[in-house]
């Protein structure tokens, strides 16, 4: 591969960004890795792993020259960002987000945007519990989705250029509108986040039943929760806060289900359970034929003979 | 390791049954393994694997001189199983069971155990979402919890023997009431796969997002929900049936829980957001140190350079 921008600024380097800057080293994508952090001790953990050409702890500084600008760090401190750097993008420069959230991303950045600068948000679906400037790998994206929402009347070619860069990430690229991306994160991501903390939450409130009991036993299921409810604090109070009513929505039918199971239990209506039991393999298979998960049980974490 | 028993009955080749077999034949536990399986296409299947040494679609002649009986079929077919094997069952022999519940299976099993048989009911905190005779291995307990629930006055040699058997395994064993095990496992299991189940079903019935979208873009934490809820129907149905007072207790502190986060996104109050997602990384932590769970991200099912 060869490269497609000169200079490249990485506006926050926790795991999205520093994935972003090991697989452009990986492709040869970019001349020159700018990084930004704004505190010193995450500068100074970034500069110990090794993956900008430079690193900044002034945003304005760090986007100078760039053709492309991307926005990593947690989407609540986008508005801000997006102000100070305003004055400082290079004519032409293509003005991207990493963000999980579409809509407020739009609504907080677009008034920012200089005559002549295209701003294309997106969103990497790809990321592990794990956070900080050595989180990052160069194959985070091979094979993951990365969902583009261009604002109405966005430049074509802008939006063609950004897509190429995240197919040779690794990445498959999808176009929708940022109303869409909350609609759908919202429940292949919020909800199942949200849910996740909750219950994490609930069994570390039991009186009657002892932590050390529920660590001991979570092979029954729990522990796989209590990964995603191990991600990023920040980046994922900054999603519930700019996609709520997407998530509220779509916690209201989860609500809604959940009362269905419920009585079916307190009702000893077995058939109903085993219905509805049923009907949820298949989208499993889906998700595996896809090449989105692995079809190793247990996620291969228990070991087999024949391996 | 050295033979335990001289012949060991399963009542169920599926994924822990026959897990069960290929475990004693790996530790040489077993002079003779025989299986039982109702359905003359699952006794088909178990002989093409060939964990067994017999297999019978009749299971008192199954159990015929066993030293050891284990029923490992759906808890729901407990009671009419003990009843037909009682009196088959050898003078001294053991009978354990390898279900999720333990209450309900001393209420169902308890009455039809013949003086001088033992009764100690057992459950491994291990599986995968799969199932049937092709779905077992003998590592699958190796490092997990195996909790035993002896009824009151039950024989302290056949607790001591079948504790050790269970470590000749490849487990770790606890002892608890069958009450206590309950409440833990409905925390720490049932109400994970009831929550999964749930979410599954509502994405598969969202009109507004189509099933494709939900499958392409599960890696955003979806898809840990869907290996959960791929698990074996009819083992889950006899679950809820036969543990309702703990899962609805648990269902109960749940959703309060989760009016609380609700409240917290409706009313945009990031302190509290924050606050609860802060504190259940230390939970997952714990599952990790206490080698419950891989602490490489996303399961390792990512790959890394360093791999």
């Amino acid at each position: 591969m060869s490269e497609m921008f000169s200079k490249v600024a990485i506006l926050g380097v926790g795991l999205i960004g520093s994935s972003m800057a090991h697989a452009m080293r990986r492709g040869g994508l970019a001349g020159h890795i700018a990084g930004y952090a704004r505190r010193a001790e995450t500068l100074e953990r970034a500069r110990a792993v090794g993956f900008a050409d430079s690193l900044h702890g002034d945003a304005s500084a760090c986007v100078k020259d760039a053709e492309l600008v991307v926005l990593a760090t947690p989407v609540g401190t986008f508005a801000s960002l997006a102000e100070e750097i305003a004055p400082f993008l290079k004519q032409g420069a293509i003005l991207t987000d990493v963000g999980s959230v579409k809509g407020a991303v739009i609504r907080d950045v677009g008034p920012f945007v200089p005559e002549g600068v295209h701003f294309i948000p997106a969103h990497p679906i790809a990321g592990t519990e794990q956070s900080g400037p050595e989180a990052g790998f160069p194959e985070l994206f091979d094979g993951r989705w990365c969902i583009l929402t261009p604002p109405p009347g966005a430049n074509s070619e802008a939006v063609e250029k950004l897509k190429s860069f995240w197919q040779a990430l690794g990445s498959q690229v999808e176009v929708m509108e940022a109303r869409r991306h909350d609609l759908v994160l919202a429940i292949t991501s919020h909800v199942p986040h949200l849910i996740a903390y909750n219950i994490v939450g609930t069994a570390d409130d039991l009186e009657t039943v002892t932590e050390n009991e529920v660590i001991k036993f979570s092979a029954g299921g729990f522990r796989d929760f209590t990964r995603i409810a191990a991600s990023d604090p920040t980046m994922w109070r900054d999603v519930f806060l700019n996609n709520r009513d997407a998530v509220l929505e779509i916690l209201g039918r989860f609500e809604e289900d959940l009362s269905i199971l419920k009585r079916a239990i307190r009702w000893s209506d077995g058939e109903a359970l085993f219905k509805f039991f049923t009907r949820t393999r298949a989208i499993r298979r889906g998700i595996i034929d896809a090449g989105q998960d692995t079809a190793a049980p247990n996620f291969g974490r228990t070991p087999k003979k024949d391996q």
